[in-house]
């Protein structure tokens, strides 16, 4: 069968030559409809996120899926159910007790494999399988947007996260900083807006399609050439709730600034080394008398997914519209892997339901 | 009545004639039993923290108090019930939402003041009074040791806000890395190491009544000069929770590195502003792969005062008695303001039951 990987020494993905998989005992054979590409993919494209399989010289890309049921092969699927994979794995044979519990996104990297990220073999590809335990329904009606529902799960997480953290008082933030106008940004942005003055960091200029979908969706956008994150407060107001999802290592100190009185921070950027000076004894301080926090999130679960399948069907129209900004055929993938300033979420398509 | 405080432009504290107070509508009236000595206080003596109540020449110290009824004043108490006061109030004539939730504790210091450290005099004098909301009883019992529930309640507040942080997935901490084997870490260790392992940073040369105390609990004193914290899960193992109490601004950022997976650190001390270098990158990166959190932590409100009278209740009596090593007649608190090597513990004491 098809399928769209990269091989060891090679700079970019290209259509491979697989054998079709054999779902084992306890495994659904799927269809692959749609693949998402994020940022991740081309990190792992570009070598510095993830890695191959062992013994194998290619990783099959995609970790944003969503297929049909084509075998159930006895799990409790039926032929035709839609369905969304969740991306982590046990590693090589075993399992333990994060995926035990259902909380695979809280293993530690030598825990698990990450399907098209690290270590294991991606969706990207006209079948797949997959245990049913890392399957999610999807209704019909979400079948052609359910390789959105990996991202959402992302913020699901960091969310639920960021809340936990916030549980032991009373706390009903009415700010929130997105800090990020790529994909998960903006999906973070219409996740939020309807229950709270939200704000968007980038460094686009205008016109530029993510700034009209953040003012599309209620909300605020702040260029960090101008507004440094720290000066939010001063020119904007504090933010109960941030959500950082560009990689930049000073964000994640800057935001202690940014923050009200009680608020947190979630960070989901990926940084590489970078040393800097920082006020550490101030912003400890600043910390410490505000009651603030910081909480780390990486991947998602299925109870993330779940609650992701909810948020996407409540996710208003002219924004997913907006949102998709391309659906290419397998066959012609690497459209979707450019990114011209104009792409916002491309997705390849190998089939439809 | 006697009262011991500091004046305006005076490095040390004095024995004061101030009048005494009278109940107001809501207020009761306490004897003063004992007033425990801090790392607070002595930011406040030397001028670091805090300040003097506005248009007034001294600010009464002493915010770890423990008394007695002396006039109900129609409050619910009765004469005789022995009571711990909490240390903020509204500033002067107001109140506000933190207030009036019950959570006086995550109100900014804008909208607050502390007895005995910022604003409004404290609880060193003979008698004080103060509103019925701000009273926690005391079990007869505990009168003698009931100086100890504030600090027991600041460290509550903490582990709450730390446990909170990670209660949308399984944990269960094994491992706890207190920083700054001063009273209120000795305190944390003893809360802790019943249900962990713990250890205990510090940096003093044995013989060392704090060594012999962590010891005595069953936790492991780690010397700051020869293990680094970001070198404790090396040498020792990654721990699950760290509290920092120790104002060392860098202990902030190393914690990240000390945390196992899923690990949160909380921050409870306040630095003075200190440039340095950190690889934030590499930080940031950490805290998110890892689930990692941090969570700033100050004060204590009412609902931490009662948890604290349940602690105190099953702390053991040897880690008692080796913890309080002063207890000093109020015409000679001089002495529970010196810092000698051999000193822990130390509060003034005005009556007994």
């Amino acid at each position: 069968m098809d399928a769209i990987g990269i091989e060891r020494g090679c700079e970019s993905p290209r259509l491979l030559e697989v054998p079709k998989p054999d779902p084992t005992d306890g495994e659904a054979l799927i269809r692959t409809l749609r693949v998402g590409v994020d940022g991740t993919d081309h990190e792992v494209i570009a070598g510095t996120h993830g890695g191959f399989p062992e013994d194998d010289d290619h990783l099959v890309l995609g970790h944003e899926a969503v297929g049909v049921v084509e075998d159930p092969n006895d799990t409790g699927f039926e032929r035709g159910d839609v369905v969304a994979p969740t991306v982590r794995r046990p590693p090589e044979g075993g399992t333990n007790q994060y995926f035990e519990r259902g909380e695979a996104d809280m293993a530690p990297p030598t825990e698990t494999v990450e399907r098209g990220i690290d270590g294991a073999h991606g969706f990207m590809s006209e079948y797949f399988t997959s245990p049913e335990a890392f399957l999610v329904s999807v209704p019909e009606a979400l079948a052609e947007l359910g390789f959105l529902l990996e991202p959402i799960s992302i913020s699901e997480k960091a969310l639920e996260l960021a809340y936990a953290s916030r549980s032991s008082f009373a706390w009903e933030p009415e700010t929130a900083f997105v800090l990020g106008n790529g994909p998960l940004g903006l999906l973070t942005v219409a996740m939020l807006a309807d229950d709270m003055r939200v704000y968007c960091l980038g460094r686009r200029d205008r016109p530029d399609p993510s700034i009209d979908i953040v003012e599309s969706l209620g909300a605020t956008y702040v260029d960090s050439r101008e507004t440094p994150v720290e000066a939010v407060p001063d020119v904007h107001e504090p933010m109960d709730l941030i959500y950082e999802a560009t990689g930049y290592a000073k964000h994640a100190f800057d935001s202690i600034d940014a923050l009200a009185p009680n608020g947190v921070a979630a960070l989901l950027g990926v940084p590489e080394p970078w040393t800097f000076d920082v006020d550490g004894g101030r912003l400890h301080k600043e910390f410490v008398m505000h009651n603030k926090a910081l909480v780390g999130s990486v991947n998602s679960g299925p109870s993330h997914f779940r609650a992701a399948v909810d948020r996407l069907g409540a996710l208003p129209d002219p924004f997913l519209e907006a949102f998709v900004t391309g659906i290419v055929p397998h066959r012609g993938f690497e459209r979707a892997f450019e990114q011209r300033k104009t792409d916002i979420k491309t997705a390849v398509e190998f089939d439809s339901i």
